[in-house]
């Protein structure tokens, strides 16, 4: 038996539980790691030089497949490089197994090389850490891998799915003899099973009766991944019952004339009368982080008395909007279902309550469509200038059908969140909004088209792009990326918003224009360079570009911070008039 | 009074505590202490879009000029890209001041964007970590701002030196209103004063006693600051005491016919015998880690009967030879004077002292002088091919007198300091050996060039200098900063050593060809690029490299790795001659 034995035989328990996807970082101390996944024959593992982009990329995998990616990393300050990826995985609920290399304790602190503090390095940003025993002579070591490495992979996937940290000490030789094969041994995998939480029926009635019995009722959805049968029992809810169903581009809610989703927009100084007619009573919310403050700011301020979120566990009080109430144990779809299953139709037709169902619901759609009129006017004057804004409007209409976008975050996400999708075009939307950092954009989007034959579309603007560029970087990018680059020259956020705006310091401090163009980047990487500056050439640049090929496409579109800000600050005006 | 009004004091603060520099990246959550540095007038500031590369320019930064340097990012996953810096400083002993900016506490796991668990993120790896108080109304909270700063920045300063956290919650509004001026106030600052450790008579007479009656004594330098005061003073003790004195490149021991540094060669392969006549009775250590395994294998393999390791504080067992028998808390130089003053000399040439003394350095010496030889004869030969090594000999012999030598980690630190350097040349050399990452060598050598006016030299393979090319990226590249790229396409080091280089997956999982040159990246950067391929375009380019410019300059060195592999095969057979 080799020494290593069970790193060998942990490969296989990645397999067996049901792992397909490993994300290596080079390295010598993690090389038991690396050749145990690489010669197991039935994982795909992918390598990348920069653990920091190593770290998004399986976020990216993780976040489109829906399950566990490995990471693996060699010890010292690699770690750490993964911590940005890390933690975005954490508050996005996205599953990873991070196995981390590791010198044996016994040389922590004792200036050697790549040895530092790595059990319970990622703090609370990881689910659990593990810290694998560095002598397998004793059959309770052997035992204590085994279980550990079980349980990991479970937790990963336990609501809320998240990374998992197993830090993995290895002692020396860490390599083979040329002439030694690996044998994968057989390994026990505890079968865990999965139940759904049930309420009782005198929970429900109460439920029914207090939904029954409130006015105002209306359901808002975070984060989530698309999900089309969630979307058809919520259209089919609102359309019947009359709830308006309020969401934004990150909750995969499509513009279909149903749903609510020009809230960035209209409750954008909103008049407290305004607001008073559209403040619910009975709020119900499930899934993830939202994404604008003016709708974060709508609900704070006008607070509903009820407030239910629904989530497969409820162990941890989230409230984002300070009003919550209700913790309410169930899948949202399952949940929504039952609750309108056993509803009264007939007396709903029957009394006042449809009336003032549609009533309120009139209220939010009105100013939905409203808000429509107004953006259509901004942007859409054949007159108007070329921005980031009016690019992206561009960009999400020609999104062939059935593709993946990935915003990313600082200002495309916004805009893209502005201009909504229409539901035939059925997209399915991500984005990093666990942290919101720009960091890792780019490596997502590169792990998602990795993850999916489908085209993966990346909205995404300089100062991300350059900062993780090393996604491009040692390894080939995936043929079916397209990666739109809204090139201001700066941090463009900064200019966007009221406060650094008005500051003299916002060119030097808060932008930071750098003058880089994507052309060189492109061109080290291998990818497809095109670029644009005007509405008329970016149109006739589209159709080509969301063609499938064999490389992937940068299309960088040059825009003017200042043009830019100029007609957002026109939007603004306008917006007074709502 | 403006409502952060403590955060303005603070920029005083560091002033008052004698920081001149500070590294900010730009965010809004962190723009009060952005301005509040911005504004002050007697702080440097630079801004860094890639907080990553930011945290190693401060590190270079505080390394060249031995001053602790502030760090500014804002907060999320901005945090976490500051940690491999963060960990080589703590490794390291390089003095920084981390301001991270937080949102307040009551919005942690609330979905709420750039929100995550700072206090305490670093973990082990700072010196200590403050959270400030989130609301300044209560006078307790100014003052304990006051004093955790004031502390924070000693903390730093005190042996060792090293990174110390100081995380800001911040709540809005961030931006002053535009006809608003700062108004530093006059701040309370500790005066710490210092003190060197003294040791008792007594302790002395015991020390001086147990050295003058042990025969074979050895003093073996660790990484450590280019001190010339010291140089002297380890130059004398071994000419009139006849004591070896061992180091490395990262020691700053330079070439000088005394010093012992080629050990990396002469103790490869050593044998048995010849190692027993070389093993030390008494090891004088100081200094931090050391470079080599063959060094460390050999005191490790062959302990000295005691070993004292000299360093201002006491408090940690640090023996990476697993040989230390007594820690002797002071200041090397003011030690050894100390120790040697007191020794008597006469009576030292008078007996068989000397004689056993000189013979003892004679074989040291001697080993060193064959080494010389050896790899004299390995690089030196004139049809010898361009390799890794053969171009950082020509480098390291054209160094400007008087510059200041960065090395990046894998091979380059390990060819320089095959080579050596002439004391001549009186160059200051260092390396980021706390953790050994390659993740942030450019960024650091960026950051020494900023603290000086002499010409730094970066020595860096492909895989570190792509993996940390944002170092140039958003702010111009200071004009004294001469890198020196060698590109074999690879992580070259794993093909060099023996467990890697014998494996099927080298190419693939380890090396990670990329065919990257540096022409495109260089150029984006606005930076002078030169490139050559043979000894003798090499030695053409130098002279003109290392004249002094107002632009940065890169060189590019294109070496095959297989002829490196080749030629290092070379030399390690005729390693066996020794």
């Amino acid at each position: 038996m080799p020494i290593l034995q069970p790193i060998v035989n942990l490969a296989e328990m990645l397999f067996q539980k049901g792992i397909t996807d490993v994300v290596v970082s080079p390295g010598s101390r993690s090389a038991p790691l690396t050749l145990a996944v690489a010669r197991h024959g039935r994982l795909r593992v992918r390598v990348m030089a920069d653990e920091r982009a190593a770290g998004f990329v399986a976020l990216g995998m993780a976040q489109q497949s829906g399950r566990t990616v490995a990471v693996i990393c060699t010890s010292g300050s690699a770690v750490y490089n993964l911590a940005p990826a890390v933690v975005e995985a954490y508050f996005q609920d996205v599953p990873l197994l991070l196995l981390t290399a590791d010198r044996p304790h016994e040389w922590l602190h004792q200036r050697d090389g790549q040895t530092i503090d790595q059990s319970g390095l990622f703090g609370t940003h990881v689910k659990r850490s593990y810290d694998l025993p560095a002598d397998y002579t004793h059959a309770d070591a052997r035992w204590a891998i085994e279980r550990s490495v079980n349980e990991a992979v479970n937790l990963s996937q336990l609501f809320p799915r998240g990374p998992v940290h197993v830090n993995v000490p290895l002692r020396e030789p860490f390599y083979p003899n040329p002439d030694e094969t690996f044998r994968y041994e057989q390994v026990r995998v505890v079968e865990t099973l999965s139940a759904s939480p049930q309420l009782s029926t005198d929970t429900w009635h109460q439920l029914q009766a207090e939904w029954e019995r409130t006015d105002r009722k209306l359901i808002a959805v975070g984060q989530m991944p698309r999900d089309p049968e969630l979307l058809s029992v919520l259209q089919q809810i609102s359309d019947e019952w009359g709830v308006p169903v309020v969401g934004e581009l990150i909750s995969n809610l499509p513009r279909n004339g149903q749903f609510i989703t020009r809230t960035d927009t209209f409750l954008s100084g909103i008049t407290p009368d305004r607001a008073e007619t559209m403040r619910p009573d009975l709020l119900l919310t499930f899934g993830g982080s939202f994404l604008t403050r003016n709708l974060k700011t709508f609900f704070r301020q006008y607070p509903s008395r009820q407030h239910w979120h629904v989530q497969p566990t409820v162990d941890r009080v989230v409230d984002p909007f300070q009003s919550l109430t209700r913790l309410i144990p169930g899948e949202p779809t399952a949940f929504l279902q039952k609750l309108f299953a056993d509803l009264d139709y007939q007396h709903f037709l029957q009394g006042d309550d449809e009336d003032d169902s549609r009533t309120y619901l009139h209220h939010w759609q009105t100013a939905d469509r409203q808000a429509a009129r107004l953006v259509h006017q901004t942007i859409s004057d054949s007159d108007s200038p070329l921005t980031d804004w009016t690019a992206t409007q561009q960009v999400l209409d020609q999104l062939p059908t059935h593709s993946v976008l990935h915003l990313a975050n600082s200002m495309p996400v916004r805009y893209a969140n502005l201009c909504g999708i229409d539901e035939r075009q059925q997209i399915s939307v991500a984005a990093n909004r666990g942290v919101s950092g720009i960091d890792g954009c780019l490596s997502t989007a590169v792990g998602a088209a990795l993850a999916t034959d489908q085209l993966v579309t990346l909205l995404i603007g300089d100062v991300a792009f350059f900062y993780d560029r090393n996604a491009f970087w040692s390894a080939p990018v995936p043929p079916n990326l397209r990666i739109v680059l809204l090139n201001n020259d700066s941090g463009h956020i900064f200019r966007m918003i009221d406060g650094p705006g008005r500051q003299p310091e916002l060119e030097t401090y808060f932008e930071t224009p750098h003058g880089y163009t994507a052309r060189n980047t492109a061109a080290d990487a291998g990818i497809m360079y095109i670029t644009c500056s005007t509405k008329a050439e970016l149109a006739s640049l589209l159709p080509d570009f969301f063609q499938p090929g064999d490389r992937a496409t940068l299309l960088e579109i040059t825009t003017d911070k200042r043009v830019n800000q100029s007609e957002f600050a026109n939007y603004k005006q306008r917006l007074t008039s709502l």
